[in-house]
């Protein structure tokens, strides 16, 4: 059974929860799973998550005209219906390290993900082979020392319009303002950090030189601002001074690669709301 | 502003949600944080706690009553509304281990739990004084060898009545079906193992006898049935050939008290439906 | 610099560590890690593991006769030497499920393991494909109903003297005590639960079914008794009702990997002493 | 049976181990614990803790001379023995918020500590009545708006040469450069934040505008460099949308309280050597 997940968020009131769930009940729809949270009983703002099945997927445009007219103004909503029949296309980007590029595939492969990974573009040539394994097209576009303009051009030809979601998994180019407002869609990245601890280049060595005793990754949207965007989800492991600097990035990865997965996995289920700066999570 | 929680489990069907929420909005109520999932969309079990706040204080029977005809009968619910104004009493049994009681005592002077301690009772005299800082009463019954059912009868004359929960906070008696039957009230207890592994006596020489490498508490409802009942939650650290017993004992204390305190608290805020055997925990 | 590891257990008693710090002093080694610890001051057993440089690497059975006549007799040792440039030659052994097995080939090619993987084998021929990417021969030898006897025979034709180290990357068929006695190398199996909880089949099923918060798996040496050998890693992550038995596998399956991995790192660093049925890991 | 431990940190170079466990063992001594990590084969820092027992304890200055004549040295070693019968004496700073001290007290009166809480000392009243329980003699030094350095001369006086350790359990003033320096004891802060993220004041109202998904405390040494000094342990717990202010530091509470008992345990036992502004943590 397919299910269709509607995403609100609005100034709390009295009288919400009714509107959306006999709204959706006068359409057959059986909510199966939902959360709601209101950040204060007092002027604060409502976030709710339904995940619901039955409704006639044929109907959709009047469906969210319907909801808009009859509910959505109402309450001067943030909404959006998500139909998990409609997978979302993913498009990767990727340096040269594979350890999150692959453990995204097999997760793909196996199912895990409720998505489609339809591209992987890298700026090195490296892991075409391994991509091509999985019957994936794989696209170098190399970003020279002032190439940069031109690359994100290239890669805005390539998967412009043609995926709902970028995920950056260790991707060592920061892409520009312009190129996030002309793509579009939301992008995830990987932060070899526990942010806001290390943010910018080489968070191992600096974790390492102040004799941290646990490591991190950060999974967030990505915004202009360099590892400022939502926090989607962060892992942690434990480290001591054994550790040199090789084992801190071997540790890191497998941080990197679950929780990249994790954020990945939450934003193609449709459990996170963007809410200024931060995520609303409802896993 | 203080809140009302309503919790609610039967089976699956369209239009449960909208009945409620409708419900509770037409009496003047602000849902603040709800939770809801059903197991199944075919014929599964729904589950729900909702927490609102706004509903007259006042007029308690006649809501339930209302609730009851308009809603409940409908869907053949099983329901209660739990009203955070009547702080629950809790009585604490324990017998010479400290720390989960004071882990207690502590969380309910500092305001962090949701109810009244109101009674500590034990078998043994020795943390009268301790109790008596807390400005509670302390009460001694101690368990002769053959005299379980004298002990449980005055613990029963003791807190019948007296107490909305019962805490095990390393309580080293069992308490018997007819106790449970009688005393009528949920009974949390802390055991201390990661269950189902090492059910029964001396989990941590047992633990360390089979070199396992993390340990555990688990923090379940009592019943008849020895170290079976409902989990509400579990703890777990790592631990290594270099603990002999001692330091298990000492780390299992830790993890005993969080996770103690941790069920505590999800049970006074009614974070949890039982269900079975099985606890739906909505934290 | 290739390091050799020594690995040590007697009976405690003091001069010891000034033996073998001294022996290996004389020979021009440089003692880069070591740890050592009795599990008594008194009447104790004393496990100790010593990494070191510079010893000269054609000396190696003089070494050894060296080091048996001067201090391993005089404290009753069981002892040996390991040599990193010696990468132990690793088989595995996989059914269908291909998580384990695709980490540890990830893990091999990125150079994370000191050890080669040298033949993967299975009892189904799915996943032969996969591993050959890898340049990594594959043999499926089936399992009939009545063929344990024949297939383990196969099994020891194919690797017998050919590997130092088997891994069951989820193999679904208990060997026989003849097999573990005429392989005669360590065994690192990956059992699907915390163990002892959940011991036999269908764990995540069982773990549903009581209810438990946190689930696990176990990475432990085999031995004849089924998940009873001494266990060397174990991993855990909290599970709510939200979970279905699909999702406990999902969850589990990361789980799995991470902990086998570790096992298998643990084991091919020679950070693992087996000592009665438990491990003592210098990590 | 007191055991005694020696910390040594060193250049790196062939013959160290042989000669301290060589001077032991002549003097008696078992050596029941140790571990050794050098930070390179080459031209790398060598780190050292050994426990042994059976050291004749009224020769401790003798054995002291001859350590240094005959072995430090030779090596140019830092290196000291400390006594565990020698328990420490412990001076705890507080401000108002009692969880930390509380915690370090029970652990105390259980006898979890290896050492001996002499005094509380508090910039306000509160905690008086609670600290008298456990016999504890406790004063408050007020801190003036300009009074500084009045009141770090009265904890001189009442402090200087009674204790070896401080503790600050969230002791809310800065201590100057000069006490630091006066005091001549190491001092173990418990700062509220997974450092180096949130440096500084407030951190957990900045941890959730950040909207971090995992949040942290930190204990270290405390150096002229506000928050700056060599961490000695870290603590996490995960974190949601749902928590507001005052959950996260409800929760901070649990995480601040465990990570300062972990962090004094490690220095009472002297497992801790710090090398330029990092701890070796031999745990």
């Amino acid at each position: 059974m397919i299910s269709t997940r509607l995403l609100v968020s609005c100034l709390d009131q009295p009288g919400i929860v009714s509107a959306i769930a006999t709204f959706l009940y006068e359409r057959g729809a059986n909510i199966v799973d939902s959360a709601q949270h209101s950040t204060d009983p007092v002027d604060g703002t409502f976030f709710m998550r339904m995940e619901f099945v039955d409704i006639n997927d044929e109907e959709r445009v009047a469906l969210e005209e319907s909801f808009d007219q009859e509910v959505a103004r109402r309450f001067s909503m943030d909404w959006r219906f998500s139909y998990a029949r409609d997978r979302k296309r993913i498009g990767i980007l990727v340096s040269r390290s594979d350890h999150c590029l692959l453990d995204l595939l097999w997760r793909w492969r196996r199912d895990e993900l409720e998505g489609e990974i339809v591209h992987v573009v890298s700026n090195h040539p490296d892991l075409e082979e391994e991509v091509s394994i999985y019957g994936l097209p794989y696209t170098c576009i190399p970003v020279a020392n002032d190439g940069k303009a031109q690359a994100e051009h290239q890669l805005l030809q390539l998967l412009g319009g043609r995926v709902d979601l970028l995920v950056l998994a260790r991707y060592m180019q920061i892409l520009s303002g312009t190129f996030l407002d002309q793509i579009a869609v939301p992008i995830i990245n990987i932060h070899h950090s526990f942010l806001p601890a290390f943010v910018g280049a080489d968070p191992y060595r600096r974790a390492l030189e102040r004799g941290v005793k646990i490591i991190g990754a950060t999974a967030h949207y990505v915004t202009e601002r360099l590892d400022d965007g939502p926090i989607i989800a962060q892992g942690v492991e434990p480290v001591s001074h054994r550790h040199d600097l090789e084992e801190l990035e071997r540790i890191g990865r497998d941080i990197e690669r679950v929780t990249l997965a994790r954020a990945v996995t939450l934003h193609l289920e449709d459990r996170v709301i963007v809410h200024g700066n931060k995520t609303f999570v409802f896993d």
